[in-house]
């Protein structure tokens, strides 16, 4: 019997409209999705994805306890993964929803590597919440041969600080309650200048302001910070 | 009267699928498009675009010599930013094709920081080379809280090796003829293992292998490298 599919897709940053229209095929052609949510929250990968489901589609569900038990964590995922593999062993394709890209800092790498020596893998790429904040902000990325520096706030200090310092442009991911941190560190690399913080991209709550200006100790979880070296002589 | 808008639109790597409805929608919308084009080729950007184009929408193009010739690349291209004036102040809306995603190593960023003061722009982010290229190699660009370098290989030799020593992940853009300069940087940095080359993705011609058994001196201008130090440790 033919085995099934997993395919790890890109739903996006959050603006339902910012999904491919490879994705939106993927998704009307899906016996079944799987994605993760928070325990009391709805999860944002199938609220984006929503428009694109059929009725009928089977959905596979890890809902992870909003305390650090990292027993019931597991116990959640394993569940999904057993389910995700119950799918693909009878043959049907199961597609495993992701917040703006699979492959970069999102869970999908390590179901991939679980599961990609048993099953045939299949990733289609999304918009990136670094695209969409930039888009946002109307502030390149990366200009000429400048190398630009993706990290998350979440790095060792002295880390974090060294990798700022050999980049020209800059994004510091997962910013949340490390915001401090990330200050400090762009002021080490002298980044700070022209610096701008995102929350919430593409979503009714979006913002977008210079991170000189913001004064509370902590930022929502979905923000990051855009900044750069050269910005005076562009 | 009011004036037109510049939209930037990234049109995705090059498969027509992996553009977004957001996109198909300004398309489909668009009095004018304007790209670039290298002499005596069609443009990849508007041949990606060409299936969400309607019949009678007006096309701004600058045709750059193949030559190194700077004045004829300048004259070409100020003729287009001319055009693009000329619709923007009759009220018309411009959309501006850009490969992958519009900010990150496009043309489109000189082009909005010289006319951000005059009109209104817009960004409608694209699918960048980078994860599609990592969804071709079903290879992570970044886990956890690993920082991942993102450089041009034009970029001088000394600091090209210095970026990739303070990353744990790294794609190398734009290698075409650079291929060695990239493959001693990333030896140097100790990310030759595992290290892989994408070349033309998501295309027809597209071709994934691990850069070890790559052993002609120069690849395809749209090719990159995507390589990482903790390979063995996932």
């Amino acid at each position: 019997m033919r085995r099934g599919k997993l395919i790890g897709l890109g739903v996006g940053p959050g603006d339902p409209d910012l999904i491919t229209l490879k994705a939106v095929r993927a998704l009307q052609a899906a016996p079944a999705i799987a994605f993760i949510a928070a325990a009391g929250r709805a999860s944002r990968a199938r609220e984006i994805a929503a428009p694109n489901l059929r009725p009928g589609t089977r959905e596979l569900i890890a809902v992870m306890p909003m305390t650090q038990d990292q027993e019931a964590t597991g116990r959640a995922y394993t569940q999904l993964v057993t389910g995700i593999i119950g799918e693909l062993g009878q043959g049907n394709d199961v597609v495993f929803l992701c917040e703006g890209d699979p492959l970069l800092y999102g869970s999908f790498a390590h179901l991939m590597h679980r599961l990609a020596n048993r099953f045939e893998v299949e990733v289609i790429p999304g918009i990136t919440s670094l695209s969409a904040s930039a888009a946002a902000a109307l502030t390149p990325l990366g200009m000429g041969d400048e190398p630009l520096a993706v990290v998350p706030a979440t790095l060792a200090p002295k880390r974090l600080a060294a990798v700022l310092q050999q980049a020209d442009r800059a994004v510091v991911l997962k910013v949340g309650r490390h915001l401090e941190r990330a200050r400090e560190a762009l002021a080490a690399a002298r980044m700070l200048d022209g610096a701008v913080l995102v929350e919430n991209v593409t979503l009714a709550q979006q913002r977008v302001r210079p991170l000189e200006g913001v004064s509370e100790p902590q930022v929502p979880y979905f923000s990051l910070i855009i900044a750069g070296r050269r910005r005076g002589r562009e």
